[in-house]
């Protein structure tokens, strides 16, 4: 089919059916457009009745778009294989990472990944959100090097290379900012806005207890403080007892090695604790007897409470949900039957429940999780819902494997009182109003 | 830290032992440098022996290249926060796909995932590997349309939007070409030229089971044609029993909306078949009682057998392992012990088993395999090996839970013949030389 000018003919249609589908009048084609009937349909498959969306869906102004039967793109060659690194269609324009509404000095700053636009549990590295101290330094791995002393027998420096030879493991885990979202307004309009500090990747590295082994702790070590190579000394003082349980030495995020925005060459991978004790660029671990209370742990990262003390070292992030479809700026197309979809996480290990509510909170019921559920990953659920074109308030409640209930707002606040900032895992309402936009139900 | 100015000072040493570290001369800081020992211990504590890579290990030549205590990136403001959509970083320039070897022409053309560079099961979407018949069209999702007809109650027309609005599923699958490697030589260097057509992502779509149900299948359709919407109107025919079984049709691939080198907007996936059944760009569905026989399953995508028959319809990619570190172009760095890494797959189901053998085939031992080991998905496997600076053949053999094991290419020419080029799922070797240079076995 291609000359050699590199010119490809439009294909012959291969059957009748094509050529009917063609050749028909729009009074015919449209018959092809009735979708409405198609979704209600499929949906009535889960076991929902079929509540007349066909008259709802919006054929006629449809048709009045109807491609070509042979677009364009099918009549021409494409763009040549082998990209050396792909990126994402130039159509997705909304599929991108912003600084937190609010913000705009971009050195001390977070950027958010878009959930709203997202599916599954996989955040793709492009979309990782981000949180920098001193903005992203762009570390050599040739360079780079982590030494590791203190109360340790051997103190020993090493370069990446001889990181990489030890054991590896690979583990899919959640990463979470301790101050998704604050307590505080504003609020934020879409899912990344409200709780885009979230974010979900496969990490390979070298579990720190190995390394830890060859270093050799002294029995009265209770802590270590990491330090990174960035502007900010970036610095966070991990408990042993968590060093010699889970936390990774990560040198790669997806297969391919970290971005510099997550560290690369090197981070500590610390899984459930919050985000900010996962020190990028990696370049020291201090073995001590107590922690550093460091600037990041005592003018930040701490829960002001309502007697006015301070809750400190409040590491672990607690199970959560979010409803990422619909969710703010969204809108509901038609009446009838939708999917709810969205994610929960917890850092103290699986998930075991999800349950979902359209009615603000008044009734429940549970959502489907999809496997494979990790622990200290993210787990999509999903369940039906029907829209009758009311106002409805949209809301998810996680449980982990501890039992432990995802709370309310109001719960949060009766424990903590209204100072405290971080930590807050409180139950995400979306309002959907009668025209079928989404907001923001704190807000 | 930081002044009005954007300028930050170097942090200042928290303790004493970082201004020893700093001060001391050149031969007590060697002492920090002995990690050949630190690898051998960690090995150690895996129940292997200290072999004494101590003095095997460069720690003269090393010395010469400290890098400064404090490096330059951690005295200055790094990047700013928020690029839109990030990329790897500058100093991995191995990481990426290259136009398979020999192949110059780019339009039917592929390119191949740098597995020798990659760790753990989930491939990023920018080198995910690539095969196209006529290029990659660039698709207005708004413009695209997805057509059923045929032998169905209701042929129908949708458009993506309506096809996310079914209900959904997420599965981490890998994808294989059925050419990866063929049977012929030349044979490839890298891990990637020797099998970088497999990749693997998690994929969200809808089950294609639930959009036919919704357009209703005469019990006397027995097979579907699957259209692509590229130059080539890649076609290919499923087997109606598989079409209702786990095919979906995917929009999204590890969270974000499938790259326009993997379909966007829409493409057929049909897990553990082989890769040019997930029709790209996917245009039509036609619903019928027999096979297209088109051009990409007459002239190709065939197998010919020693006796001058053609086997059609071969679909399933059968059980197959790689060790991708060490592969060829690798060097071991010193004597003693390693971690031999990989990945295993199969299109029928789990992973059950990877066995491992350093003497070519003689002996084999059992890898580790990582969790979670999901169906026709990559699983990921490594295991410790001894290099004693003598010649070596390392070798991977999976098993699925079919009880299938992966076979060696003399049984494969055997059963198969010499003439035979796609599905060649042979065990691999590697060779590494006395040197610790790694070479493919098979060249």
């Amino acid at each position: 089919m291609t000359n050699r000018r590199g010119v490809v003919a439009p294909p012959a249609p291969e059957n009748n059916q094509v050529s009917r589908l063609q050749d028909a009048p729009a009074a015919d084609r449209r018959q092809f457009l009735a979708r409405g009937g198609a979704i209600a349909g499929a949906l009535a498959t889960m076991g929902l009745a079929d509540r007349g969306m066909a008259q709802d869906a919006p054929a006629a102004a449809e048709t009045s778009s109807l491609p070509p039967n042979v677009p364009q793109w099918s009549r021409q060659l494409g763009e040549p294989t082998a990209k050396p690194y792909g990126m994402p269609s130039k159509f997705e324009t909304r599929a991108i990472r912003n600084l937190y509404p609010g913000l705009t000095e971009p050195m001390s700053a977070y950027s958010t990944t878009p959930l709203q636009e997202l599916d599954g549990i996989i955040t793709p590295n492009g979309l990782f959100y981000e949180r920098h101290h001193a903005g992203v330094p762009q570390v050599d791995p040739a360079q780079h090097r982590l030494m590791i002393h203190g109360l340790v027998k051997k103190p020993l420096i090493f370069t990446v290379d001889e990181l990489r030879q030890f054991p590896s493991e690979s583990h899919i885990y959640f990463m979470e900012c301790s101050g998704n979202p604050s307590f505080l307004p504003p609020y934020g309009k879409t899912a990344a806005e409200v709780a885009g500090l979230v974010s979900c990747a496969e990490w390979t590295g070298v579990p720190l207890k190995t390394v830890l082994r060859e270093v050799g702790v002294d029995p009265a070590a209770t802590w270590i403080i990491a330090e990174g190579a960035d502007g900010a000394s970036m610095t966070r003082s991990i408990p042993m007892e968590k060093c010699l349980d889970d936390v990774l030495l990560a040198y790669s995020q997806n297969g391919e090695r970290l971005r510099p925005e997550q560290g690369y060459p090197l981070r500590l991978f610390v899984p459930g604790y919050e985000g900010n004790t996962h020190i990028k660029w990696l370049r020291r671990l201090h073995v001590t007897s107590q922690p550093g209370y460091t600037r990041e742990e005592t003018a930040k990262y701490t829960d002001l409470m309502a007697d006015g003390r301070a809750r400190k070292f409040s590491f672990i992030m607690e199970c959560k949900s979010l409803i990422t479809s619909p969710s703010g700026t969204h809108k509901l197309a038609r009446k009838g039957m939708h999917e709810m979809r969205g994610i929960a996480w917890s850092g103290r290990g699986r998930i075991t429940h999800v349950d979902v509510s359209v009615d603000g909170g008044d009734t429940w019921t549970p959502a489907q999780l999809q496997q494979p559920v990790l622990s200290k990953a993210l787990t999509a659920f999903r369940a039906p819902f029907e829209w009758t074109g009311r106002e409805m308030v949209l809301m998810s409640r996680a449980v982990d494997e501890t039992g432990y209930v995802q709370p309310t707002i109001e719960q949060l606040i009766a424990a903590r009182g209204k100072v405290s900032f971080y930590h807050n895992n409180a139950i995400q309402p979306w309002k959907v109003n009668a025209n079928g936009e989404v907001t923001n139900g704190r807000a």
